[in-house]
């Protein structure tokens, strides 16, 4: 799963300029016993099973031999709820970072004592931590400088306020289905169209 | 890159038992011209290329043949941001979706005259709509009853208020490198459990 999200697209080409490198680390080999269990049942009582604390610590031991003083994060529901805030400090501040994927069932909470921060994406419940962990390198990673073409860095700084909503935008052809684009856009007037797009902004997507 | 997640965990097991199907529809197939171009650059100037509408929409239509009365969304960035009762209302309220996966550099905004939501999964930037449709996806489907298993319904239910916090959990070992589990917690009193959960609920990761 990691793999193809990893090797696409802006990822792909983040670790082609060696501006950002991944490695993966497979909880089962830090499992328990000859079934290298990783799981078991809540004491107390409850449904489901829990990630047990000693095979995710010794996964995120192995990790912190391969890198030199990383932050470490479990992507679990919280309340910090990830923003392009944290995406920009994440990506001028560089470092390394040892990301634990929970999954829904829950984890000990015991490895909390481990971690640095507890980040969630939203405020919806998922299977597991995989699709919240790509969602953060994805959004740091694209704001690693270089990462883009400088072309798109303006882009990028229109966003880091944390309002991520834009002015609309067009492109061919000037007439789609009786939409048209709006005239003020093929005017070429540059102070007209910058006007337009105050005006506009933050009404639809970008 | 969805493959490889649609076909991992709960949502192939979802599959598996006709829960729910995934059709998969490449843009680029509705590209235009023998070199299948879906993106062109912005009217009145700007960074970036767009996702031209007429591909776009090409690929809407060809999705609509496929399905019954689907509602259209576009993963794009939104004042809709996506929430445990969204997930929950279309887990429920059932239905074809065709989910539409923008990229970070924007869409021709005519798009959204044929769209029923432009959704965003946060307030932060991604490189594309793969990532979001995959969470919305998965947020959805592990509500569809029978997806999981009854026992897990339960904890299913607990999120549903769109509070996605709860009490600390605890399994093997009772102590690990000096943590102790909470004694009550091994007490075997279910009234004095469910009231130490109560008491700590929203504190911790699930």
């Amino acid at each position: 799963m990691f793999d193809k999200v990893l090797n696409s697209s802006m990822l792909w080409k983040a670790q082609e300029k060696q501006l950002v490198s991944f490695e993966l680390i497979n909880l089962r080999d830090f499992g328990l016993g000859a079934r290298r269990r990783v799981d078991d049942t809540p004491y107390g009582g409850g449904d489901g099973m829990l990630l047990m604390v000693e095979p995710l610590l010794k996964a995120v031991e192995h990790a912190k031999t391969l890198t030199k003083s990383p932050k470490i994060w479990l992507m679990s529901p919280s309340r910090h709820i990830w923003s392009q805030q944290d995406a920009s400090e994440a990506a001028s501040s560089g470092g390394d970072r040892i990301i634990i994927c929970g999954h829904y069932e829950g984890v000990d909470a015991r490895i909390l004592q481990f971690v640095d921060d507890v980040i969630s994406v939203g405020n919806y419940v998922l299977t597991g931590g995989e699709l919240p962990a790509m969602t953060v390198i994805d959004s740091i990673v694209r704001l690693i400088p270089g990462v883009l073409g400088g072309a798109q860095s303006a882009t990028i700084e229109s966003f880091s306020s944390g309002n991520n909503l834009e002015f609309p935008q067009y492109t061919r052809p000037e007439v789609f289905r009786d939409l048209p684009v709006p005239k003020v856009l093929l005017s070429g007037n540059h102070a007209t169209i910058a006007q337009w797009r105050e005006q506009h902004g933050g009404n639809v997507v970008t």
